[in-house]
């Protein structure tokens, strides 16, 4: 159960970093308002860009007519499909290009989904962009939608796309199945065969959305020489950066994308959009700087997680072992490609990766629809599978009179067993685990013999119930082969300054997370520093190695990993400087509270030297700067585990559900920064709860219509939602493969809340309901009131 | 006589880059008004400061009260010496803080010139702040001044500086001399005594403007942890950081100073000046982003060349062969010691450095007064040592009936011989020198045989002459020894794009001369690029490694030196990894045009890959970025040697002289960029005539004003008075210590114009002035005419 390590004898407490809660370094700019984030930058005589949609589902653009608004005054630029380039390209940013699906257009000829983009004009005020949309005339021809995956899919259906491009190959499509990923291992029908119970539910999750609270913003400003300078919330500026020359069809060193913070992302900027392309083509056309920041409603109708039907068949032996495992989901992508392959592999891998079962198949079919696309969202396809599997354990475990913490006990896959990492074709093997402690701690602390008794409250109008959710994630998209169709490398450089403090530099983005505080301390711990002396730098794709994205709870592993590296060749550069000053064996010096000191000495002062004396006397003696870069692969995972118990209030009038207590347990290994990862899990368990309870994105099934992309009819779990009682604590693990110990959070953090409120819910009202989320309604309706 | 280098054969023209006339990258930026200047910066709630000055040469202050300038609404903050930390801080950038000389405060309680500083105000306007400063009530206690340097030595005279700090060490002042440097070899009076004829003469040079058309501009944005970032009209990030840190008394690492680009400097900005801790302070005490850009007027008072009585005696054979020589200056470094020892140093190693002369001896007083400080300028020395040096050897060659070219080429410095670098501790030999080249050859493109028949040109209204002057300068201040009392080294940093193309990110300077461009095409040969595709990344202190600053004409020989270290790691890389690729031997591979190709198979198509496939196969297999640093110091320096040929005519009705012809030989080594050495020499050139000819900032010797501190009143050589007929050209040498044979060159394009002038009048009126300039003033005196 670890919290703040204690420092080890003889070095001072703070300079203690790993397990030591050290605030934000970004708390206080944030806090204070200084911090810049891409919705405050100002360019002289810069232009802002509206967008004209489709109000048709489905339409092609038979005539597009911009000479109206060309001639209002202050108006610099319309772009049409007539303007912008003719190649599909790729919005994702960990796919190598060879891989990726190019389905999307920087202005289609077809509009895909109500609120697909038809024009874009730059002008000198939105107000003059806007009356320029207002004043383009577009004849559409409208066509047949396909509003529904099962309506997409049935024969006949009106066809979304003819084509994708993957890498250079194209995909000639028969209907509206981008792809079907299959994987399995044993003989499922086998194993439901030999099974003492099978039971079979069918799921429905929801279409949530991220929720950042800044708004998708890009500035573009282009130079004299055809470069272009570009601010974006992003998840990774190399990543934008060589999707956005790929869009515009020029070379990647034509752009430079800066580093900035992020108001949060979750997802929703884990690959290129519409907008960037759109907005750097307007720059290139006004010759002006621009900025596209996207309206509230726009942003929400622009991503989102994948909604999903999932059927899932289990089958169990009569003491409670898994036997055969299978599952057919059918997960709505919406108009565009949009990761939904991606996300479906990595369901399936979280599907065959929760619990040891001989036989397991998973069956995922991503289906084009004409409705506002999906994209990556924290979880990554983990909830869509979590929600289904734990159900059928809390299922199964009332059907054979199991304990539920009990059922899991028995068959969650653990130390040296393999799982599937991101996907069919990745293969790993458990290295920690700490399920068994903190199922085991959670149940005590949660009170978890009460459970029983919670079931048949008879009529009492609030009924208590107690939920468990257990979830299984990985750390980043590492693997043992070099030839990967994920990227996972990244790249950190490590300089000390001439007083002794230290330097970050790393491309990464921290999307509010702490992730490169934790970095900090990292590094910190390695050239025994304080974490408040490694000052990270900002950079940009010019100056920084490559790192593929914040994306996949990889940060610390991944990213952590190699600052760590490019802080221990520092390290080692320090020690053989100091063994030139004291004339000692570099071999001999050891880094700690700020010295570099020969063992065994006892730090006698001869014997020992600050790290500010090193880089000064490097200086004066001009042994140049102390400086290092590291970049390296991920060549693997680490599944970190987490569970949350959830005791809720169903209140059987209203069908309103309050999350009472919630007791998380996590095995994230050794915990960098406890204040950093707490705020992981309290803002996951926020997500996964809104997931569980309030948020759907609404399409009306007849117009294609968003109903309700704005936060008065878009209902997420705000801090007045929030659960005080909130019990954090931590599997006492450690991953050797992991930076001092560490493994992952951000996702799993988010996998398992839904779960758990549906499992109490179902404790407290007796019926399982499967189609999320549990709103009032549906509440009342399990209850027989509606 | 090198230009443009031919392509090797097999590799197109574009990708051979040493000797290719490139336009600099920045050319286009600067063209078209999009390249940010400091000045050009804007923040929001940014104040704007003023300060109040001195209006007498020495005075304390006895009191002073700004509670009528608070009272203004408007203003945020004003400090006076009260406010400002009380320790002593040092200026220059390239001295280690150890051997530092500390005279100035923030704000000192005592002005020690017309103009010094009293008190600073920030306010949201300047012309708030103006107002504020104009209500500031002062009672000075006004003190004797001593406004010329031989008064400032008389006995008696009031004392500007009763202490001067050198690093930790306090030096008490006997008098108005800071420091008197000394140096020799031989035995001077035995020299004079074996010699056949001795001349001896007393010089004045004047005290020149650097002129850069930028004014000093420092910006500063508080953070609020305390951080500043800076942006500042430098030629050294991070030497400013270092020294402001320690003026203001905080760790360096608290400041952050973002890399510009200078509209001129010329040694205007190679220290810090008083301006930058004002406007840091100012900073911390409002808290918000502040502007600090002076006036004209200011800006031309703020810094300046040395000026200087130098007394020389030279003692030669009768065939021409010198015996002795003797020089002794007393240099005026103002009211602070700004360089002034430094300076007399370099004064003292130049004059030492440019003849073969067994006994000499040099003696250089640098000596307070109550005048605005001096500081750095191109040449730093030379110009003051080389016309008196050079008019010498025309007064000895016409002593002794030698042609001035042949008495110079028979006591010229070569190579093997021993020279002063930097003054009297640094050594250095003589590795390649093409005097003989540019002088005999210069001497044949300028006409020299007509010179002797100017002698002597009777009562005309024009008189035509023609001079010579030679230069002698070092490239850097490299020294065997790394315990050195200058800091001479550099970092880079080079990273290949996953296009194909590199970035390189270095800390140095671009002060407008195109050394950023030299590096790009240095990176762009050793890595087989063209120069358009080495992009140069903006950078800061935080991110970069420490680069001295750009001065002593090393950026090229040194830096340049560096860079090319980085690109060759990174060479290594490529080369390695083009071996995994093409599965061969990394050592048989080489770098050209574009690709890898393994050595001797005529680039067969499986035996090449092209960069771009390297990095993007890199990228694929995730071999991680390829990218490298390098950070060494200079070992040595390069001499370089440059001469001077000019036509002249003059008016001996007005007095003025007009430069009619300019042949400018060069040994530079190898010249990087043919067009950036010619911009060197055409504006060194100018600058000197301007020395020679028309500039002097003159101060009164009653009232210590200055009394033209504008190009009003001030007059520099302008493109009107520049030559059209300027004819330049190279030696054939190759420096081996340099990168791709390069030496340095920015200085030597100076220091040799002014001798040439002022022998080419004393050829055209028979009259050799040794007090410069030569104004028409001047020039009718030594015609008798005034």
């Amino acid at each position: 159960m670890t919290e703040t390590l204690p420092a080890p004898a003889g070095v001072p407490a703070e300079y203690r970093n790993i397990g030591r809660r050290v605030p934000k370094f970004d708390a206080v700019h944030k806090t204070t308002g200084h911090l810049k984030f891409v919705g405050d930058i100002q360019l002289p005589r810069m232009l802002e860009i509206k967008i004209l949609r489709s109000p048709h589902p489905h339409a092609r653009i038979r005539r597009i007519d911009t000479s109206k608004a060309v001639a209002i005054p202050g108006v610099k630029a319309i772009i049409t499909h007539e303007d912008a380039p003719s190649h599909p390209y790729g919005r994702e940013f960990a796919l190598p290009p060879e891989y990726m699906p190019r389905d999307n257009f920087v202005i289609p000829d077809k509009a895909r989904y109500v609120g697909d983009v038809v024009a874009a004009v730059a002008a000198t005020t939105p107000d003059v962009a806007a009356r320029a949309v207002a004043a383009i005339e577009v004849e559409y021809e409208k066509l047949p939608a396909s509003l529904d995956p099962f309506a997409a899919i049935a024969s006949g259906a009106p066809r979304i796309h003819d084509t994708v491009a993957w890498g250079e190959e194209v995909d000639h499509l028969d209907g509206n199945v981008l792809r079907t990923v299959s994987m399995g291992v044993g003989d499922v029908e086998q194993g439901f065969a030999d099974a003492d119970v099978v039971i079979e539910n069918t799921f429905t999750v929801p279409k949530q959305q991220q929720s950042p609270m800044e708004r998708r913003c890009i500035v573009v400003d282009p130079l004299p020489d055809g470069r272009l300078e570009v601010w974006c919330t992003t998840q990774s500026i190399h990543g934008l950066r060589h999707n956005l020359a790929r869009a515009l069809g020029i070379p990647y060193s034509r752009i430079n994308v800066h580093q900035t913070f992020l108001g949060g992302a979750f997802g929703a900027r884990l690959d290129m959009n519409v907008d960037e392309p759109i907005a750097a083509l307007l720059a290139l056309k006004s010759g002006l700087p621009v900025r596209l920041q996207l309206t509230r409603e726009e942003d929400m109708m622009s991503t989102s997680r994948h909604p999903a039907t999932v059927r899932l068949k289990t089958g169990a032996k009569r003491d409670g072992t898994l036997v055969a495992h299978e599952m057919e989901a059918h997960v709505d992508t919406g108009a565009y490609a949009c990761s939904g392959e991606w996300v479906t592999k990595c369901m399936g891998g979280w599907f065959m990766s929760m619990y040891r079962v001989a036989h397991q198949r998973f069956t995922g079919h991503v289906i084009y629809t004409n409705t506002p696309p999906a994209a990556g969202f924290r979880g990554f396809g983990n909830p869509q599978a979590n929600v289904p599997v734990e159900s059928h354990m809390d299922l199964l475990a009332d059907r054979l009179g199991i304990d539920p913490v009990e059922i899991r006990l028995r068959n969650y896959i653990r130390e040296g067993d393999a799982y599937y990492a991101q996907g069919p074709n990745v293969v790993d093997y458990i290295k920690s685990c700490g399920v068994e402690q903190i199922l085991t701690s959670g149940a005590k602390r949660i009170g978890w013999d009460r459970r029983a008794g919670f079931a048949g409250q008879g009529d009492r109008k609030i009924r208590k119930g107690i939920g468990l959710g257990r979830a299984f994630h990985t750390s980043g998209c590492g693997q043992a082969n070099e030839v990967s169709d994920i990227l996972e490398y990244a790249g950190s450089v490590v300089k000390i300054n001439e007083d002794g403090t230290a330097n970050l530099t790393t491309a990464l983005i921290d999307m509010g997370t702490g992730n490169l505080m934790g970095h900090a301390q990292i590094v910190a711990e390695v050239l025994g520093l304080r974490a408040e002396d490694v000052l990270v730098s900002s950079t940009d794709t010019d100056s920084s190695p490559y790192d593929v994205v914040t994306h996949a709870s990889r940060s610390t592993y991944v990213s952590g990993m190699v600052a760590k590296l490019a802080a221990e060749k520092v390290r080692d550069r320090l020690t053989e400087l100091a063994g030139r000053i004291l004339d000692a064996d570099p071999g001999d010096i050891v880094l700690g509270g700020g010295r570099a000191t020969v063992r065994g000495t006892g730090g006698a002062a001869d014997a020992s030297v600050s790290i500010e004396e090193i880089a000064r006397t490097a200086q004066m003696r001009q042994w140049g700067t102390i400086m290092a870069e590291a970049s390296e692969r991920a060549v693997t995972t680490a599944s970190h585990f987490t569970c949350k118990f959830v005791e809720v209030s169903v209140d059987t009038e209203t069908g309103h559900v309050t999350v009472d207590r919630v007791v998380a347990g996590s095995d994230v290994g050794q915990v960098i920064n406890p204040v950093l990862v707490e705020g992981q899990i309290h803002g996951g368990a926020a997500q996964a709860f809104g997931y569980a309870l309030l948020e759907e994105i609404q399409v009306d099934r007849e117009t294609g219509r968003t109903l309700n992309p704005d936060y008065l009819n878009y209902k997420i779990f705000t801090s007045r939602d929030a659960c005080r009682d909130f019990d954090v604590f931590f599997a006492d693990t450690y991953e050797d493969s992991g930076p001092f110990g560490a493994k992952g959070i951000g996702e799993s953090a988010n996998n398992d809340g839904a779960s758990a409120i549906v499992n109490a819910v179902a404790n407290a009202i007796g019926v399982h309901i499967k189609d999320l989320p549990l709103t009032p309604e549906k509440v009342l309706r399990a209850l027989g009131k509606l």
